[in-house]
């Protein structure tokens, strides 16, 4: 059993770095809040008895060898970098329970057969460079890394000249190995867990998500005196546009999500119709067939609105994650785990994107999810029981202990 | 009769300051541009006879003695300053066809019994200043001119700094004197006369227009892991209130207006769900008693829909302009004017706010459209025949000279 004083202690230690009024963390990808995060972190992972390696995407490595070097590794971790006004769980809880998986290992004097590794993965927010979720994207080989290194945040700073900045520019090839097993242990960002009363969520896969830019684009005119009937205004179509696609989500419930997160008017002035609406749409789904036809709904939605009210419209793919299977047998281990250990639990997917979407590309991949407080995540309060976080580094421990072994 | 000719070439001489590359003007309030075209506009008013005062609000006063000094001036203008990507006919065509009737009277060499004045307000748009119409608001009562000295733009400069830099802060009181009639000759920006085929608008008033800010508010929360049955999502308040505002403006066919012009999201992150919209409200109509029945089913929608989506609301007043009558003396004197020029005309109500809205507080005022192509304005596409100015400023003759002999 892992120690949950320590793991709690560590997760506060490294939320001073970055602490907001707010009682939360802005400790973005690359800046110095980043490095001094991943200083600490690496100093604790060096003391854990681990050799650390950082590659071209300043991905970190922290390794503790086992009894067979040439057996590929087991693998955990997540990412340190944090939304703007973000939590102190997200993507942190995964990284310092993987250390202190280490740090129970080495107190315990106990040699797995295969290596362990911890991963810090790079930019897994998107808040500084977009896409998200890029250092384990390039790793997976579903970015390019030169792509990847000439991303640029608001300031023009590049992906690339911000590794260099901060010292973690590695010259480790950003290129997936062979691994054994790669597991991630998360809090849920959602009130799924927290409401049926369970502590832990085994993971069977990530659903699908397609990320749309769309434009509806209309007549802009003066507001008095332009006859209603002879407007073509582009909230019209926003109005039903919205409205059906909602109306979408039921058909498909519980598992469909819709979500319009962001808006723009151009030219965005008080008595004039605007010319152009710009609206952000993410569609999700578990079964790729059912969000494929989602896409198709949205698509018919928006070309027979707009076709109606006289408006013209077109669609920017933005991003696209298909829903993602994890690996029988890293499901298995955490399933083996939670028997042992006789938590409540769930399996589930999840509805949130994580670094171990893109490394189920690549190896065999599971996830574990822990309760958060209300399901808040992306947020100052985010917050999680202490008891829960023990309890979910408890199942990793076991998990990998046992992939490791096999 | 005028010279529609030289009125031409007057506006496109002055079109030439602040002209932009998609062929309007860029020549907004108190800027270099405004500076040059108020120049231009002082020294043809010289040429034509005139004596030029500004006031302390920048608003300025060309003025063609008449027989009587001491009989109140029949007075008539526009703005000269335009939205960014503007026009070249939108209030500058009130101006110069002001200072062609002093050219015409001047060259015909006719003396009336009234004085006569060309007024130019200061900042009508609102697009550097707000709110709109502040020079004609403060001369009729509507602001207080410490308010109005202090308004600033985005870059932080006041008002009474930007009178300053461009010298037209004058030392005239901006404050209503004894005026016989105010005339406003301008485009109509909007479609019903070209589509009636008629040359010449005689206005009756103007609607009233109610400016508001609705914020709907829910709870941001993770577009993956939240259920939809979960969410408090303000856009599911937005499709359902516009579109019943749309109904609304049906309702009350064919003189209601609703218009959304710009919105905004907050915190506005493509994957979580906003904790907040901001969604511009213009509702107008002619008749105050509906105008206040559209205000209020607008509050009860809102409540209704937000309260029945979870959902929390605040609706903010931004400026209200209740409906203008314009008065029988300066409606017939265009009556009068319209008939013995035989051009084709309606009477009708203005869709948009003028600076002579504020005039008929304090003065005996009317107004005078003439057709824009397909309603265009607010546009660098804009655009008016010479036709139709010349109709325009025919009647704006006669209908002074009327009034001042009276
Ligand atoms: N965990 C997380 O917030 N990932 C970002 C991608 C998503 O929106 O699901
Ligand atoms: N003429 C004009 O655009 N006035 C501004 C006020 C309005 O929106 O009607």
């Amino acid at each position: 059993r892992i120690n949950g004083q320590r793991l709690w202690q560590s997760l506060m230690d490294m939320a001073e770095i970055g602490a907001t009024a707010g009682g939360g963390c802005n400790r973005q990808a690359l800046t110095d809040e980043d490095k001094r995060g991943r200083d600490l972190l690496i100093s604790w992972c060096e003391d854990a008895g681990c050799t650390v390696a950082v590659d071209e995407m300043g991905n970190i490595f922290a390794r503790r060898e086992g009894r067979h070097e040439t057996l590929p590794p087991v693998i955990t971790g997540s990412h340190l970098d944090t939304q703007p006004t973000g939590g102190k769980f997200d993507g942190v809880y995964g990284v310092l329970a993987g250390l202190e998986v280490m740090r129970t290992l080495q107190e315990q004097d106990i040699r797995t057969e295969a290596p362990l590794e911890v991963v810090v993965w790079t930019n897994e927010e998107g808040a500084r460079f977009s896409p998200a979720m890029i250092g384990s994207g390039v790793w997976s080989g579903v970015f390019d890394r030169d792509y990847a290194w000439q991303r640029s945040d608001k300031a023009g700073i590049t992906l690339q000249q911000a590794l260099d900045t901060i010292g973690y520019n590695g010259d480790v090839p950003a290129k997936a190995r062979p691994v054994k097993a790669a597991l991630e242990l998360h809090i849920e960002q959602g009130p799924i867990l927290e409401q049926k009363e369970l502590q832990i969520g085994v993971l069977t896969g990530i659903q699908g998500m397609y990320w749309f830019d769309l434009v509806i684009e209309g007549q802009p005119c003066h507001a008095g005196p332009t006859p209603m009937e002879q407007r073509c205004d582009p909230f019209m179509g926003l109005s039903s546009i919205t409205r059906k696609l909602y109306q979408l989500a039921e058909t498909h419930a519980p598992w469909a999500r819709v979500t319009f997160g962001d808006i723009r008017a151009e030219p965005g002035a008080r008595n004039t119709v605007p010319e152009r609406l710009v609206l952000a749409v993410d569609l999700r789904h578990p079964d790729k067939s059912v969000l494929d036809a989602m896409e198709k709904a949205f698509r018919d939605i928006a070309e027979n609105e707009c076709g109606r009210l006289g408006l013209t419209h077109s669609i920017h793919e933005e991003w696209r994650l298909p829903p993602v299977s994890f690996d029988t047998l890293c499901i298995n281990a955490v399933r083996k785990a939670v028997d042992q250990l006789d938590y409540p639990a769930m399996e589930m997917v999840s509805g949130a994107g994580h670094d171990a979407g893109y490394l189920a590309g690549v190896a065999p991949t599971g996830m574990i999810f822990v309760p958060c407080e209300k399901g808040l995540s992306h947020n100052e309060a985010e917050h999680a029981t202490p008891e829960d976080l023990e309890a979910g580094c408890n199942v990793l421990l076991h998990a990998m202990l046992d992939l490791a072994q096999q």
